[in-house]
């Protein structure tokens, strides 16, 4: 069986020149390996231009570990933070908080909206004791891009803090540390870099981060010690997933000969552009308006037909060579397609011929769904 | 440049099928990849006869991330641990304790002593509030094996939880839950079971996690909300180190194929004889007494000669082929040489070889340290 296509928003598709990385043992506290760790900060941190205000601070674990390590780390125990919440990755932000009992508050959208600017100036002005503002950048769960810049212009404004989950769009869509004022971006190995999930990672501003000793009640989870230990010995604290950094190390200078962040982010569009217009053409609707929608993963409604169900659909688009991704709605039947990962121009044109020929035979109306 | 050896308790050395495992790329929602998960949960169970008691939760991160999950989740907010110390790993437990927040005592050993199972006995007679002890099984930090068994006896008859860091035992030394009652053991991916790290896991006694609902004040490290979505869902909560659970899989089937663990305790046991007595003959001690050494890693103690440093010592056996690992003890210099890893019986004896090449060359009078 040849593997699939994951059109899945991270794990996604790696080149063989990643997955082959893993081939080989690396000690940890080697001099060969941690020159790796310091290879990979250092690009990382480029991508962001935050190079000599900035650190780049990995840490082990899937990309929900990194963003509590810089909640956790961040936000002072008696800290209050805003969340703006349009979507399942903003609500997990918001769960973080009150597992870690930090002071919370919400503004509450629609998911097929965008955060408000507006709403967060006066959320800000209104209550003076919000110490941070914490939002996702594209938010995964439906594929909506929130509107960064203005929002950290606003916190800016305020002297708040601001947390920003960029898990699904670091990399692919432009975050300059040189415009936009934040305290810690975060993202993961294995999304937009298009290396293998296993570890995420932690932009933070030096000066931000350089106060935050003592912020948090984890240890495996403190960025601030991790960020201390590493500049001290060039080690990660405690054992690093080896194979997997040195599979990021591939991939981002696969990313730089590319052309880095202009060039993935357009390939992505161009995937993007090419899947929702595909669809369209076969009648299925995609969830969100054109302006909103992030160039990384499209949510489409399910066909409105008693033929369609997700599971045989999923089943027999897997068994064409194509992995899809369930929707995260509630309120609406939806399924989720990702525009991001090692495949070629052949992938999303591949994967809606598919689509089709599956709808055919389970005997689906597609245009059902458009109306 | 071929690979080194790495003879370092984990990262360790690892199988190309285990390695080669890591070349393709899996949906983490997929049911192929689930089916993975399973069986590896099922398998590490089975390694301590935990069936139908006892419940196997993975967890993403370094080891250190799974005993903060289990001391997180088995210990109430206003739980009260116990925790010997005789060497670094220990003492990671009592940081952990300290940082979440949980009310701590412990009892102070030698780092060349084992623990006192009469001393936690009378421990937990005098103070009642003790509600969990916490142990390592083999303190990495030198090599003791410290009574697991006698002490899991003293803790079942004062009724209190006992949370064992197996880090670097699990798999190679028997710890049987038929017979030893425990609440949880804590091991990881790139230790004796030979994956690679990225991922580690707990097994709970099913009853005592059941009850542990709420207690976590960390999202990512909550064990009880992982087993439950697990349980219910057979994904993960967060995206899974993918490549390295396939690796963990194709290691276990190595484990089962070599003879379980009877087979792979005694190639590590011969392992380390061969060690000891290998080094003996170049005249370097080891640190610890014979009746307390666990086969797992070596301390020995650094040759008492001006023309030694570890570092140039270190980087002369590692371009012969050999990684070795530093000393973690304050008083004594020390280094340390791993005896676990995939590697033949060549291994070792060429190792030692190496060290009296090098030993030579460096004008280093080994049978110095001995005196
Ligand atoms: C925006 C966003 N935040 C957080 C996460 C969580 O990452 P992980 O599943 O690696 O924990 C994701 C994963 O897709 C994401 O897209
Ligand atoms: C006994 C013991 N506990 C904990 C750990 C920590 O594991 P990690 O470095 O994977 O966090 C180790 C690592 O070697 C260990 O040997």
């Amino acid at each position: 069986m040849t593997t699939p296509i994951l059109l899945t928003p991270g794990p996604l598709t790696t080149s063989d020149r990643t997955r082959e990385a893993m081939l080989r043992d690396w000690g940890s506290w080697d001099s060969d390996f941690n020159a790796i760790t310091g290879r990979i900060r250092k690009q990382i941190l480029a991508i962001v231009h935050g190079e000599g205000t900035h650190e780049c601070v990995p840490m082990q674990g899937s990309g929900t570990f990194s963003v509590e390590a810089a909640i956790g780390t961040m936000v002072p125990r008696d800290g209050h933070v805003l969340v703006p919440v349009n979507g399942a990755y903003c609500q997990r932000i918001a769960r973080i908080c009150r597992t870690m009992g930090r002071r919370l508050s919400t503004l509450n959208y629609p998911e097929d909206r965008i955060m408000q600017p507006a709403d967060i100036d006066a959320a800000l002005e209104q209550d003076k004791t919000i110490t941070h503002v914490a939002v996702v950048h594209c938010e995964t769960g439906t594929g909506v891009l929130n509107p960064l810049e203005a929002i950290a212009a606003v916190v800016a404004r305020h002297g708040r803090g601001l947390i920003v989950d960029a898990m699904s769009s670091f990399g692919a869509i432009d975050i300059d540390a040189r415009k936009i004022r934040f305290d810690a971006v975060v993202a993961a190995s294995g999304k937009c870099l298009e290396g293998v999930p296993g570890m995420g990672f932690v932009i933070a501003r030096r000066e931000a981060l350089a106060a935050t000793e003592g912020n948090s009640q984890s240890l495996a989870l403190d960025l601030h010690d991790q960020w201390q230990y590493m500049e001290k010995t060039t080690q990660w604290r405690f054992t690093p997933p080896t194979h997997v950094v040195a599979a990021l190390d591939q991939a981002l200078q696969q990313y730089m000969e590319e052309g880095g962040l202009a060039a993935r982010g357009a390939r992505y569009a161009r995937n993007c552009q090419m899947l929702i217009d595909g669809m369209a053409a076969l009648g299925v609707r995609s969830y969100l308006e054109r302006s909103v929608q992030a160039p990384i993963i499209v949510t489409f409604h399910a066909p409105d037909d008693p033929h369609y169900d997700f599971k045989t659909f999923y089943q027999k688009v897997k068994a064409r060579g194509y992995i899809l991704y369930p929707g995260k709605l509630t309120e609406v039947e939806t399924f989720r397609v990702g525009c991001i990962g090692h495949f070629g121009d052949a992938g999303i044109p591949g994967a809606v011929k598919v689509i089709a020929e599956v709808f055919t035979e389970m005997g689906v109306q597609a245009a059902a769904c458009a109306a």
